[in-house]
């Protein structure tokens, strides 16, 4: 089979305001890999005096093959308005084929009624990308990976286990080495770390009905254990931290964190602070920035903008993209 | 013809965030004119740590006849997303029927394409409204009557007209008077004023090219009359005070402002404020809320709420709308 | 808020042929609690000698509130189409509101891809049955609780867990008994065991590379327990019954199975048989019939009819589903 | 006007399970004629233990022009929900066109609504194909032609009618022949075939109300004439066989069967048995699989690869289908 | 089970420009069955100096239940329009349920592409009506049985064969009496006849490739018999001239004319005016209206309004329609 | 970035009846811009004898980027009736791409409730040319710039502005004109006209109550002026005439009227005529044929037929459309 390059036009990459420096990141990426240079499309994106968001691309994207590049962090909505009037704009410029880049999708733990009279905002979100005219969708670890399920548009639902796993593996012994979970939502994804590295399992979870305090048990044996503490993000770190002191209390050695999303929500980066002593290394990426200013010593961020690139350069040459890892 | 009260299950009035005191008022107007006690339901309406907007309702609404209320101003794209989260919610508790009661829209100026590779956001904005559930919508006094045409859903576009009119015919003497609109984008307004009221008519507008510094100009002639200065909305009062001066420059006597939508966009209170002593009376409704700490003293605030509840019940109960209006 | 019985015409209940015994329970429930004789409606569904499935409905559901049952159990394809086509016949027929009950939802493992080029049957499954004319759906323990947010169509998504927890908390001390689900796919659901009942949790896993054999791990410690062994299905019983011969090996006590759906695939009975002796108790429900003939001896089958034939009048009379579980 | 060949990428083919021999023989002619090596894709299709059918591509299709061969045979529904599958896998897989290639549509039959309250099984054939993602359709002979209408997509709904008037024009003499349909529901099509080799026509119908018996009647006169008795399709071949006595009965000299579609549902092979030391010969195509090892010595089988092999280079290099029957 | 009257609200009914006379007869046998005043609801439909149509409705039809009658005949794109357009008017007025009633729906002849590179222009018309609001349609004897497949909302495809066949058994000698189709494409319809009264069948038909002049044959004999000679609709006349010539040519005695829409395309009036000695009578119905004055004398019109007038009660009443013709 | 000739597959341009001449003028145009021969493509197009429009393509479309050139003038309904037809048979011969071309849009005034009860056929006829399969428009000028947001497809609103301005500019002085509007509907319109070329602004608009006579008035001073009468369309010509003689009243010189669409309803070119000798010239474009044979003397016609063939050539290749203008 012989691809067909530039079926859908040029590769058009527009960026979104919510994570510049990825984006800038992921045009030099793909500039390298493709062997000419791709530049961020000219776009201004601002606010009215009137709180109302307004976009204008500054080149034409008719006919091409268009990226949009947002994450969905902090102020949410906004970035989420910004996304969908950015992709108004693209489609009736007539764009060749839309995919929209979204290295962190807000909402995820909103994927289901688990008490009645409840939206589900993930699956709403996914309407309203396709309304708004997506045709294809890139995301890197949903938090459920049923979210998927939630877009009728074909899509890219990556994960940078691969990344994060390669780095483990490259600075720490699997010597004694334990995976735990910092509760049972991730349950499945640490299995998958513990099969593919053979390493015993272990979980954090509240049991207790009380859930007040103290309530926080540990599922398994961690006794004398190197542990990676495992999760999908970091939110407020409430979790995390109580993890690390109750692996702490059963005996584990040492520990590192690792996820993907750093959510780090107030009081996050403070709350990390206090366990920064007892962590051996903090590794998560950066599909949602964090200042440089604010990270911690032991913070380690592995960039996604290798992986993004890729997968835009096979989308646009019609390659297959689950080759890329070796399925 | 006999209406069939309750054909869509009994009202359930919810309120977003956005405008409290009037989704009060208006569940109480309500309560007095169907003759029983209708409350606002109860809901949860919060932001999670990570900025996603979570919404619970407190009472089912299964099978009911839901209006919800939410207009749209600043924080513009939290209200919104917050607007849809709820009709994802209300859709999926298995209503009736829904409605949005949104007093004013927003995006209302992104209503077609001026320049290439824009949005049309007003046109995304219905998009967005009706896959995330409404039957219905009733708004009041869109920027253009067009928008109308971007829902597919029915609607009640509703006009603060007579609410300002009869105010103006009650307060004001109509001899002398002159309908003077402070730019071109309410000519046919002012017009429908004038011809109503049998006043006669000009513009402020901006017609020289330059458009830096005193090009804004008088079509018509204001000279020793009362001015009655209309537009839809005061988004920063730039306009509004340039015209104002400018009135004031042409020989204009007695100078009340009149409008429906009070934006107030900073600095607009600041800029009204270094009118306030050139002008009679300043005269708007509540479709956004309007700190009345940061009210300015000439200001009068005519309420919609009688006006909304009184289309709610119609709606209810399967009564012509356009009848109140005498048409 | 007073509810309006009729205002989607009156109930009528249609069997699919999956399940007729459940259907024939249902309508006498119904009939009881709803104080009138309610039978279900006459229906022809066969098919061609050319394997063509063919409908037609024995009475007018014009106007009427219509609830079609069909469970999704072998053969599925057939069940599915059924549905299908029933579903198509009776909107064709301007039925005024059809929900379709589905208390064992097929395809509920293909929720995701979970590896390159492969379908989300699931999501596929909830656009047919929108596409075919549903309004709404009532089903029981999803596989994934994201199953909701496939459907755009507002639905009751219930659990058996009511029943069967009463039961065994009827029936069992809860001295000295532990949860215990048979893979980490039900880790959550075991949780939320765990915490209602105050009692401690293990999993069994499959944690090792080599899935070949003995793989089986136990997380967590059931020495001298009695054990509540959960899942939400059980399909071939090949993990259900490795995991009873794990608890045995690590010095469980009393071993109980419970779970929601019998699926019962070959050679599952036998399977079962191997272990009756081991065992307490089987407990189950019917969302999938089971041929009485073939039962074990320790199988308990506990009725969902109460339940659908409960949540059938609430919501045909705008009642809340939720407030029937005190939420 | 030149034609771009690949503007949807590659030729895929994929073959369900349904007819393997003729999806070969597609490909082999396709390679034949495009020049190039074109094998069918790897896909693994199988069931699981609970009778849900599973798909997983074994080749990549992002970007290509697929075309899915799945007829509708005996076991009707798992063929249909096979190819939605398929289409749910090929969808998601990002590929550039997806053509379905359905050489036998079922359900055709289920084409109006002939009693109140009857589903119209072929429209939701046609819009579950739809929803699952088909771009296009190709047909072969269509149980009325209005069913090309249940399509919103584009197709080619083609005809073998050149196929088997081209063999029947070979191999027979014209002299004294005579058109004859089975059934009225042939009439016209019978009519084209008298038209364009200019025979006089007549029809076998059931007239009398009493459809018990013997009911069976000639509209025209047969009487020593070589007669070319038609259909659409045999199924259980009650009529075709009624109607070759009937002929017998009315002095009917040589009798040939020639129609598209060997549906031979039981018992037709035992029927046709019984006829055929009466007839010449019985013509049909390979749209439908006949094991050779049941065939009748008198039944020929031609086959429709030609032509859909040719139909598929046609639609993917851009070029008329039409022009292929000069019209 | 007891019919909820009213649930959509009350009737209203609303006549486009086509068909006045019969909207008012329906009405006035709708208040007759009904036992209230129904009346056409004022409505001004007119075209602007632009040749643009314009609707007004002059009542609220706000949560009603609304049918608005529109045949299809000549101007035909302009009733269709007005159609579409009343349909906009009626549901952007929040109407509760809306059905149109189309006594002749046009462009039934074009239903499949019998010749590439041609339109579905029923499938189009269906959409059309569809995208502009109609929730169900009403319509009579339509071209092909298949058109009801084109629709996705619910409908009632009537027929007057009932009307017409009551009309024939009470005025005609079934003694010596034969049906004859006027072409194939009423030969399943003729079939129906002749299978309900007993009687034998024969076919006009043009057979011969030679489609010049005397082409028109006859299938099956009818020397010395009484003719009733069917067809679905009366278009120039050309066909129903020639074969009565045909009938009278091959013996027939007494011929009499039976069709349900009088399109009468000039010059059917000219052309039937030609036969009107030889036959004994002319029966269609009112579908289409046919101007008094132009009448010819042997012609017989059967009213279908008190058909649709008891269709359009039942479906207000949610009461069975297929009960009205006994099944 | 460079575009992708064909990627849509070949230009093919395909008139309705509308407007012959303008489509071969746009086609020889495409052909000199493009370097090879673009013909209009064969089709038929007709009535049958019953008025039902009936389209058959002369040449296969399959794959190709097509454009149909309709304008929707008198006969309106049927031209957008042929319009849809003709959509209908381009998508179902599985066109790559489909662009319709309306010069001029009908229904443009219809594009809000200005009363109750009316509809808005601006977004319905949207809506149907959605439906029936364009994927793109392209237009002029047109009644509100709010009418782009009715369509969700990607579009052209172009404007005859520049081609006006440009021949105004040449051939007029600017010295002493001023730029007046015939009423308020084309304010802003007026005022983009001021604005570019440095004028003053008036405007006529009936202000009085009593719209009965004399109730025209001036809001502005034209006495010694040069006027530039601007509107955006002439419909029945009693607005323009009525503005021609109030400005002829006021002391206006020399009138020029200057619009884009030449509605022309009867009268207004006995009207135009009336006062031929009072203006300087009459000029407007072609996107309604105006017979030759009746055009007055002082009338100028301006060709968009170079505007529309560079539009459809860049739109085919992928080039920016707005860079045309020089933004």
């Amino acid at each position: 089979m012989t691809a067909v390059p530039g079926m859908y036009g040029d590769i058009k990459v527009i960026a979104g305001t919510s994570c510049p420096a990825l984006s800038q990141e992921i045009v030099e990426h793909l500039s390298k890999i493709c062997g000419k240079e791709i530049h961020l499309a000219a776009a201004e994106i601002y606010k009215f005096p009137n709180d109302n968001t307004f976009v204008r691309l500054g080149e034409s994207v008719r006919g091409q093959d268009v990226y949009i590049i947002q994450t969905m962090c902090r102020p949410v909505n906004d970035y989420v308005m910004e996304l969908l009037i950015i992709l108004d704009a693209v489609r009736r410029d007539s764009a060749g084929r839309i995919t929209v880049v979204i290295p962190h999708l807000a909402y995820g733990r909103s994927d289901r009624k688990d008490n009645p009279r409840t939206p589900i905002t993930g699956r709403l979100l996914a309407d309203l990308i396709q309304v708004a005219g997506a045709d294809r969708y890139v995301t890197i670890d949903l938090h459920a990976g049923q979210i998927q399920g939630f877009f009728s548009i074909p899509g890219d639902a990556l994960t940078a286990y691969y990344l994060l796993k390669d780095y483990v593996v490259k600075n720490f012994s699997m010597e004694n080495m334990m995976v735990v979970t910092t509760d049972l939502g991730f349950a499945k994804g640490g299995r998958n770390w513990a099969r593919a590295l053979d390493l015993p399992l272990a979980f954090v979870e509240k049991v207790r009905k009380d859930i007040t305090a103290k309530a926080m048990s540990l599922i398994g044996d961690v006794h004398g254990r190197n542990i990676l503490l495992l999760d999908d993000e970091v939110d407020t770190a409430g979790s995390v931290v109580d993890a690390v002191r109750l692996l702490d209390n059963e005996g584990a050695l040492e520990i590192t964190l690792c996820f993907t999303h750093p959510v780090f929500s107030p009081p996050a980066l403070e709350r990390l602070a206090t366990i920064q002593d007892r962590v051996k290394e903090i590794i998560f990426t950066n599909t949602i920035p964090v200042d440089p200013a604010v990270r911690l010593r032991k913070m380690t961020v592995l960039s996604v903008a290798p992986l993004l690139g890729e997968v835009i350069r096979r989308a646009h040459e019609g390659k297959s993209v689950g080759a890329m890892f070796n399925e």
